[in-house]
């Protein structure tokens, strides 16, 4: 009997610690009492927001809660307001973000506010490059869950519409409202009446949670799929090819959210193969969709290879444009000058066209973060940019704002983030990246919100203790604070600085192994491979010095900023040190500001991220008690994993800038573990 | 001009630095001036101790030095005395070892004192175990000098005169005068005519160094080769057979010096095949040696799959025999009782046998101490068996006075090291590696000497400048001392207490991979395996605690040594901490001196080894500017894999023992960075 008492009271301790697998992300939290919901109209809609209410009320036990569909002028579409015991909003949308909202500031313990709650865009959209068969680009959780390969690829299964309906209440739990089911890399296949069929399927488990679906056309396809000669978008054969296409969609996805084009970039096919400009290519494809209310979202992200400075281009390219597009046109702008990298500066896109919208694209999937393997919470990065000032009218012009409509007002408005998810039971590989989907949805939602307070929310939802029957604000002991939540949180916020340190500090970019870009390469250049493929082409080593001058001296992109940043970037006293190698080829013994020179400065960075991950793995190992078995030991593992990697990428880059610097590595650092030549042949086993 | 002035200056400044691929060993000095030597005799030794001479004299310039041959009852065989500019002996090599030991004074600049100089020992020999295909067991750098493969395997070339005579210096140099040309593991074809030729033709190039030579024999030969029915040691055939068989070796090989025996020990042929005891066995062939003066060295080297303690076996089967073998045998003695571990206490057979000779045996090849991967100078291990106080004849009997007569006059009196050379160019494969041979050959002659004394010649003698036509003490600026001898010298003498720490601290044993010896493997114990051959046999880890329990409780192996010691190993306020678990199973949370639990210890001293490779690399790193490219890039990268291999250690034996303690690693200590179940199947692959 005794036995038996003991073992009961272990399994009370320890209940709270059940098999978790991340399958149920920040969603994990169950009722604790009975409420009433008042709703007097009914839809799909409705009856998700009244469930929702049922399953996670956390609030005063046979409460009563009013849902009131009522518009009121200062609510934007998707806003809500909370007033006593009320959700109001214009939109049945709106009632189910006011219901997500409340619950999570009662799992939270986060006191409700009785105001109004609009979002920062009209369009909050996940990009999925997914392929047609199922495989994803810059994927590393998974296969697709929209797509598959083999004989019953087009069958929709419950299966499928229980995930469908699982992301569609993950993403409107985050105030996500869009979704782009396919890769911008676009297979023209997708525009097939029987892919559509599949895309109806989706949509119809999507809408009710009010998500649009949108997809990624591929540009060539008038010539591809319809057999016209040309896909030249001023061609009447060819206008009239897409006008009858985005009817057909309409016919049968009544609601279709519009596309996403990837056009004359990187060998994809675009107006620019009929000697027409990128507003030529977008407007033709906006008029199609006007009678209908669609959107096209037109990607910047264009470089050649001869040009001296990729950085430069997008600007170039799109700025001669402004004002020539029309307004259901919005270009999709990466948050920096060249592609997703540890960190950029903000692209200059933002603040400069005037009369265009502009949107910002983020990637949540860490192409080149480590991928699912590194754990980098990604909210700092996305702030950093969003508040970046890009003085476009004067002070306080942020990128957030500029892009919001805040400063112009904009037809539409609307933000992308690159989706890390796939078939993985904890949808995003690694169990941490959970946050990247959930900062990207609370960013798109509120542009001003701060990473912290994202962290905070997140940790609070997906490792708060959880027991049947019991949870919420009184769920977060002193003692869980102490030891769980506040440590965590500080490593969370400190890495994706850990990573830049590690990967890339001083404003080193793109010297991933090719590929992969996973990673380090600095050294990859080989013949016949164009150089801005290339890692010397961004790094310039040399036994001068190191770094991409970007001056007026150099390429000038620093002019395509606005005073007083391009002054302030283009000098070196004022040019933010975290900045310093993306503007500047400074020679090895340029001093930097914490007295050292840039080449220890360099070799004491690579020092410090490595320890961060090891520090990251003590602060982990620490909170074992709090966390579930199988949870705890996903992370640990990846932070081992990421261990090994810092170590890679400390000795990769320290020994190959050596040979250029000439100095030695400070004698008070950790020596390198590996050589360089066995580290470079291994990449290239691996590429 | 000015290009080509400045040119010169480099290259007077990096003269010092001339490339160097460490073949020239210890041997590097050139002569700074003139020697007169006056010799009465000629002879091939005396004529290379004048050509010594002439080649190193570090002295005055055209200073004259007498060598005389004259006896002198306080000199022993090979014994030497330094008078004022005169070297005296009573054996020609006493003459060589007299020249070679003033020349090492020379070339460190230690003062030659006036006085008598004897080795510790009659016989300083190298096992080589060396196979008949030129393959060496647990040989780490490069094939076999002796023997090799292949259609003209017997043939003697210039090129092996030329290795072999520069192998026969080495050893001279520092006093060795015995070779075991071949494995323990005999092969019987050793003994046919054919390899007893090319033994012969080794013996000619040894001879004038004073270096006699040996070989290991196959018990059963006389069966095998000799085609008799039996090789039982009373057969009055077998005993015929072998005396032949010696009186051949003597006809072709006249200063022959004897056999080393490996018999009833790891699957071996012995006198146990035939019932009869190992004295039996030895004593046959000493008799067969008598004629000649040759010796039998007979290894104790034994242990049985079925008894509980393999650390007791040696002592058991000998101790019986002690008086029973001719004086013309000598028991040879690991220096431990299990085996060449990174430590063990000493072998309590020494101190205990008192009317037999015992000799140790020594382990320079690094079989189970990093191989050539690892910097590990042996110098302090074998001085800690050499000054471990046996009690044989009350305190200070040490092993070193218990084995080189100073206790009992022996006949014989011997010492054996396991070679570590092989045809790599730089003959141990590490750099850092010549230091033990050197260490070896110096204890040899003097079993006394410190390692830090030894390390600080060696040193010297191997890395001090050297330019042509200038060296010597002169050579010693305060800026080398201080900066590389003081370092170099620091990191060698902590180097095999690191190992011990990141590999086997606290008492650990045999926790190896099986087979190789090499990485960490404290979990192989598959079934079928006899298990003295399986870690757990040493460290008996389970759920309660850890070690092995030698005490009167457990095996009682404790008993096999002298009072105080056998009380003071017994008990635990006494036993010294660094033999903790050879000799006590105990709980995880045994307190140990520093306060700490055993299990926190255990790690702590995981961590610390690992610290201290990485300290090595900062120390190695700093000392650059003062050693040549190629034997500093040789040791920078060795101390690389090193480090690597140390992290494995740690994370392997931590992780594994971790299972049983069911303990956290304590939370200061950098965390793994593997998974245990990837370091077990990557090392059952490397298997």
């Amino acid at each position: 009997m005794k036995t038996t008492a003991l073992f009961v009271l272990f399994m009370v301790f320890s209940i709270s610690l059940f098999a978790e697998n991340g399958h149920d992300l920040w969603l994990r939290s169950k009722s604790t009492g009975k409420i009433n919901v008042i709703c007097k109209k009914t839809s799909p809609t409705l009856t998700i927001a009244i469930q929702e209410l049922q399953k996670g009320w956390q609030g005063k036990d046979n409460a009563t809660i009013t849902l009131t569909l009522k518009s009121d002028k200062a609510l934007k579409k998707d806003g809500f307001k909370f007033n006593k015991d009320e959700i109001q909003a214009g939109t049945e949308s709106g009632i189910l973000y006011g219901v997500y909202e409340l619950l999570r500031r009662q799992q939270t313990g986060e006191p409700v506010e009785e105001k109004i709650y609009n979002p920062s865009y009209e369009i909050r959209t996940l990009n999925h490059w997914d392929n047609p068969d199922g495989s994803i680009e810059r994927g590393y959780a998974g296969k697709s869950i929209f797509w598959r390969n083999g004989d019953n690829s087009m069958t929709v299964t419950d299966k499928d519409k229980d995930l469908w309906q699982e992301y569609a209440r993950a993403n409107a739990s985050v105030g996500l409202n869009g979704a782009v089911l396919n890769n911008v890399n676009a297979s023209p296949l997708m525009l097939s009446k029987e892919y559509l069929e599949r895309v109806k399927a989706i949509a119809e488990v999507l809408r009710p949670y009010g998500i649009k679906t949108f997809l990624s056309v591929k540009f060539s396809s008038p010539s591809q799929i319809g057999k016209l000669k040309t896909s030249d978008p001023l061609d009447p054969e060819v206008i009239k090819w897409w006008n009858d296409k985005v009817k057909e969609i309409y016919s049968i996805i009544p609601d279709f959210g519009g596309f996403l084009v990837k056009a004359s970039s990187e060998g994809q096919p675009g107006p620019q193969d009929y000697e027409r400009s990128h507003a030529d290519g977008a407007n033709m494809m906006a008029d199609a969709f006007k009678p209908f209310g669609g959107i096209v979202m037109w990607r910047a992200f264009v470089y050649s290879p001869n040009d001296k400075d990729r950085a430069r281009q997008a600007y170039t390219e799109f700025m001669p444009l402004d004002g020539k597009f029309r307004d259901n046109v919005i270009i999709q702008v990466k948050n920096g000058p060249v592609d997703f990298q540890p960190r950029e500066p903000f692209s200059p896109l933002f603040g400069a066209m005037k009369k265009t919208s502009l949107m910002p694209e983020f990637q949540i999937t860490q192409e080149y973060l480590g991928q699912a393997i590194h754990m980098v919470f990604l909210g700092p990065m996305w702030e950093e940019c969003l508040k970046s000032d890009t003085y476009q009218e004067g002070p306080g012009s942020t990128v957030g704002r500029s892009t919001d409509g805040s400063i112009y007002p904009q037809k539409h408005t609307a933000i992308a983030g690159v989706s890390n998810i796939g078939l993985d039971t904890n949808w995003c590989g690694h169990q941490m990246a959970q946050a990247n989907w959930y900062a990207f949805g609370r960013l798109a939602w509120n542009n001003t919100l701060t990473s912290e307070k994202i962290a905070d929310e997140w940790i609070k939802l997906t490792f708060g203790p959880v027991k049947p029957g019991q949870t919420g604000s009184l769920g977060f002991s002193n003692d869980w604070t102490e030891h769980f939540l506040v440590p965590v949180k500080k490593m969370i916020l400190e890495s994706r600085e850990a990573a830049v340190n590690y990967m890339m500090p001083l404003g080193f970019h793109h010297i991933f192994s090719a590929n992969n870009h996973y990673g380090p390469g600095p050294w990859y250049a080989p013949k016949g491979v164009r150089a801005d493929w290339t890692p010397p082409y961004y790094h310039k080593a040399d036994t001068l010095g190191v770094g991409f001058d970007r001056t007026h001296a150099g390429t000038d992109a620093v002019s395509q900023y606005h005073e007083p940043l391009a002054s302030q970037f283009n000098d070196l006293k004022t040019c933010p040190e975290i900045y310093l190698l993306w503007f500047h080829h400074l020679p090895w013994d340029y001093k930097v500001s914490s007295g050292r020179t840039l080449w220890d400065e360099i070799c004491y960075s690579y020092e410090k991220g490595l320890n961060q991950v090891r520090d990251f793995q003590k602060t982990w190992d620490k909170v074992e008690p709090y966390v579930d078995k199988e949870r705890f030991e996903n992370i640990r593992s990846k932070l081992k994993n990421q261990c090994r990697n810092a170590q890679v990428w400390k000795d990769a880059c320290t020994l190959y800038f050596q040979q250029f610097s000439r100095r030695p590595i400070p004698y008070d650092i950790e020596r390198p573990v590996y050589e360089l030549n066995d580290l470079i042949s291994s990449e290239v086993k691996r590429r």
